[in-house]
């Protein structure tokens, strides 16, 4: 490899000590960007190579990573987002999100691939960064504010609107574990708890503003591949311009038993057909918005004032918010969910995580595991929408009952004990998305294996690779026969690797999983942007390798194969519905994961062999 | 898979059984095509899926498998080739060796993808196959003719001058244990003893004549890629169209231990300067061939006619030739070595496995295992020329001395014991090619594992990974770090499997390894011809489903791990020369080949998981 850096980075990264508040542009080389590539590669890397084992995820010492890939912020579809990851709160593992919106172009042409911020500042704090200068500002200011209050503040403050901002509301503020980094007002980095960890350090936001891309190797050539890309949006052959997720698939969602309904627990839920996004088109909904430089706009706008205030400013509610908010605590109030969705955005907590959790605590209460002297006198059971409402502004401010829930489910579950674990809902500790493996047992396994837990995005949708003309974009890569969609066997396994594979080269590039990218498409631009002579065998290999530091590093946090399982509960049927009478097999799901550790090159117990290690070159 | 059969194939093959004088044609669909390939994917496929456990190689039961692939005889810079497949009677597990020449594209354009014969004519017969028309056909006459007369006589007799034969001659008709199947009279199928099982069937020649290639999906791109083959082929940087192989480098391997010396005992062998192809082209060269549509002539023609007659219808000496019959033997008269391979071709022997089998011979004699009693009275020693002529007459014919070397290598060791199977330079029963492990430790790994045996062509060739230019073809497969090339860590197993990958790659598409494809070009051209949308992550796949199945055949039939290794005399030092303080060290290569296994999915006993065989849809 070369010395010069390649197309499509800065070859520099900006490293942040909050404690001693220094601020420093360190180099990164070639081979590092070819290795790792970005977004989740970046971060896996540094968690591994730099975070000592043991930290606490909220002691000074954990380092908040934000990494950009060399595709991120280009003029392309797509390619907006960015990876933010740390150790999590929520698992003591690796957390990881990526996220849209405009942050990642600002970043980009302020002249960094990455930020990583380490220490805690005594006070609160704001991170600057413009044009290849940084600075640490007070934010006492700002601290306790929401986000949209926050956002409004610091594009005053530094007199630029178009200034981009990474930021935590209370509920990072406050550590709940499960707080999100807001990204705007509308795009979470959502999962593991990034927020908390952020909130640890006393950062109250990272600014951004940038003017200048790195050089790109072949201006001509992601031009040409830009309108192929466009070309492909416009053939997507799902509506997801006009509702976003959540749509009208929802009710299908529900019909196949996938909706979770009431803690996962029940597989009927007909009030689906009032919280979906065709409903809130015909209602709620001002317009689409889309991400910089995107045409794809997937992103609900929603506004109402009546019977509670929703700000289009917040956004609308994603598919997992409309499950995790709505049916998964047997919601059908579709203005409750909208608002739940507001207040998390404003308060910075994970929409999923914080239904998960709420449902969880409605299950238990409905056994009798928590009474109304535990929850500050809030009936919480399934279907009240305003115990879910309360519930959120409890737990961003850690008040009362909030102060439980704010831990989890995993944490709340081993409180209140009496068996509850098994209905859980989480794996290793972060709550499971709104995909019930019960219908689709690849994704189950990505629940397993998955270094950051219940995790949805770095994962499969078995459907994509049901039959001929669905598995059509797997066929490059030798996927050429259907598999089932509730096959566990090898054959699911090999579709998996595949597909998480995809997963973390997306993340690591980075690129968005709705754009229409091919696997060949995403050789090729990266190709054009780096000009390395590259192709899919080396995504897939980096995919390898960036899997396999993140296991590492999750390893030696005290990791174990018998942290790789899922909830007990889906390995029972549901008490309606048409998974009444189904249930998963544990058997099948850990010959699954051991055939699925073969395929790695880690041994039995999950643990990647040295020889595979020095094969893929971390070091 | 649609039921079309794809571009490039005639989905069809021809079923020969000599027994019952029956011809059928054979339809094979999309799915095995693409799941195959062709050439060695087909013959490994086909031997696995039915060959019967623990037939005699020399049974009628045996298989002879002829097999294009999707690129074989099309108008393509090295795209000539063909594979040709059996169980081997020199191993007992799968034989499988390449060739080019005019036969591929025959057959091609007669209408087949590949002739499976099984059998055993009652008495001598050629197979003669026009134009979708196949016909057996008798050959009493031809038997014990060399194979320039047959090919003459057959071609009267068809009245066609552009009949292409593969053939036998007395050695393989004698079934001399590694006697090839020629493709006209200087291109073989050389390796495995695939003539000896020609000559079991009383199959003398099959000869192919046809008009009309299959569809192609894509014409123009298919012109794009020849152009840029061409381009490619004008930058070699080597002289290979002026030396073909065995040029000035021969030199240099000598100089570096590789030159293998006295049954490799050796490493000085200052003749070498008489014996290489820089001297033939200024002495008995007369012109360079080349193959089917290639403009690289890489094939040297020679003629003399004192002290012995040498036909330029033989073709000349090839590297591997030129250090068997030449500097193995201690022989550095290159008359002689000419001489030698003339015979070679015109008996059908391979030229390997002869020069290593009277090299071992010639050392057990000068140790005294073997005395003139033995050897008809030749005084069988090193450096002896006319003792290496005589013995490829006797071996061919099975006279006397030459009954015992017909058997090979191993089987003479084993009979004349007293250690010598220590120097016994084979493995699995298949002589080593004229590569040294001890100057590269890649390719004795390869040695070790390769379903085939000591071959060097389904193999890799250390040197070019260890330096960033010369692993640039490698890049785009995410192998950017050269490996040094006496490395046999992990890092070199992983190479290995790539360069491995690649062979069974270009075996089964079927494409030289001489001519100038990449990585991309290979995926590029056979999308253009079949009209897939592949990629290089399929072609990887395929070749690990390819070489699985090889595995699976061979372990049916009795291999396993043991027969893994390499001779003993690698891990001794030479004699003299650079090597002479140097050895392999065997752990190291049992560790190597064990982290093969695990890269394969493949357990500690080189047995292919269950799990890993249905992933690979092995069915």
């Amino acid at each position: 490899m070369g010395k010069e850096v390649p197309g499509g980075y800065h070859g520099k990264i900006l490293r942040v000590n909050l404690s001693n508040k220094s601020t420093t542009d360190e180099a990164i080389d070639e081979l590092f960007c070819r290795r790792y590539l970005g977004g989740v590669g970046f971060i896996s890397y540094y968690l591994w190579k730099e975070l000592k084992q043991g930290v606490d995820a909220l002691a000074p010492e954990n380092m908040l990573i934000f990494a950009l890939g060399p595709i991120s912020g280009l003029q392309l579809p797509g390619a907006a987002r960015h990876c933010v990851g740390a150790k999590s709160p929520m698992t003591g593992g690796i957390a990881k999100a990526e996220v849209g919106g405009f942050w990642a172009a600002e970043l980009k042409r302020a002249g960094y691939d990455a930020i990583i911020v380490e220490g805690k500042a005594d006070k609160p704090v704001y991170l600057w960064v413009q044009d290849g200068e940084a600075s640490i500002r007070d934010a006492s200011h700002l601290w306790g504010k929401e986000t949209k209050e926050t956002e409004t503040a610091v594009r005053d403050e530094l007199g630029d609107n178009r200034v981009q901002l990474a930021l935590i509301g209370p509920g990072g503020e406050n550590k709940v574990r499960y707080a999100c980094i807001m990204h705007g007002l509308h795009d979470a980095a959502g999962r593991g708890g990034l927020g908390a960890v952020m909130g640890s350090k006393n950062l109250k936001a990272v600014a951004v503003r940038g003017h200048k891309l790195p050089r790109l190797a072949d201006r001509e050539r992601i031009k040409e591949i830009r309108q192929q890309l466009l070309a492909r949006v416009d053939a997507i052959p799902f509506p997801i311009s006009e509702f976003g997720t959540g749509g009208f698939e929802m009710l299908w969602e529900e019909s196949v038993g996938n909706l979770p309904v009431r803690n996962f627990r029940d597989g009927l839920f007909p009030e689906v057909k009032q919280i979906h996004a065709g409903v809130i088109k015909d209602t709620i909904r001002v317009g689409m918005e889309g991400c910089f430089a995107c045409p794809i706009r997937c992103k609900k706008v929603v506004q109402f004032e009546e019977p509670y205030n929703v700000d289009s400013a917040y956004g609308g509610p994603e598919y997992e918010t409309l499950a995790a908010l709505g049916s998964n605590c047997g919601i059908n109030n579709l203005k409750a969910i909208v608002r739940g969705n507001h207040l998390c955005n404003a308060y910075s907590l994970d929409t999923i995580s914080t239904g998960v959790t709420i449902g969880f605590a409605m299950e238990c209460f409905e056994k009798g595991f928590l009474s109304t002297k535990d929850t500050d006198g809030i009936e919480l059971r399934f279907g009240n929408d305003e115990a879910m409402l309360k519930s959120i502004e409890l737990i961003a401010r850690r008040q009362g009952f909030g102060n439980l829930l704010a831990e989890g489910t995993a944490r709340l579950a081993k409180k209140i004990g009496k068996g509850s674990e098994a209905f859980a809902m989480q794996v290793k500790g972060l709550e499971t998305a709104m995909h019930d493996p019960r219908t689709k047992t690849g994704l189950g396994l990505g629940y397993m294996v998955t270094p950051a837990g219940g995790d949805h995005c770095c994962n499969m949708m078995d459907l994509f690779v049901a039959d001929e003309k669905m598995l059509k974009p797997l066929n490059p890569l030798g996927m050429i026969d259907p598999v089932p969609v509730m096959d566990i066997g090898p054959r699911k396994v090999g579709m998996f690797k595949v597909m998480q594979s995809s997963a973390i080269i997306e993340d690591s590039m980075v690129t968005c999983l709705i754009a229409p990218f091919t696997f060949q498409l995403k050789a090729d631009v990266l190709t054009a942007v780096t000009g390395w002579d590259t192709s899919i065998a080396e995504l897939l290999r980096v995919a390898e390798r960036v899997l396999t530091v993140a296991r590492l590093f999750n390893i030696r946090e005290g990791f174990s194969a018998a942290d790789d399982v899922l909830p007990e509960r889906f390995f029972q049927p549901k008490t309606d519905g048409v998974l009444a009478d189904k249930q998963l097999d544990k058997a099948k799901f850990e010959k699954a994961k051991s055939f699925y550790y073969t395929l790695m090159g880690w041994d039995a117990k999950g643990v990647p062999l040295p020889e595979k290690v020095e094969e893929l070159y971390i070091e």
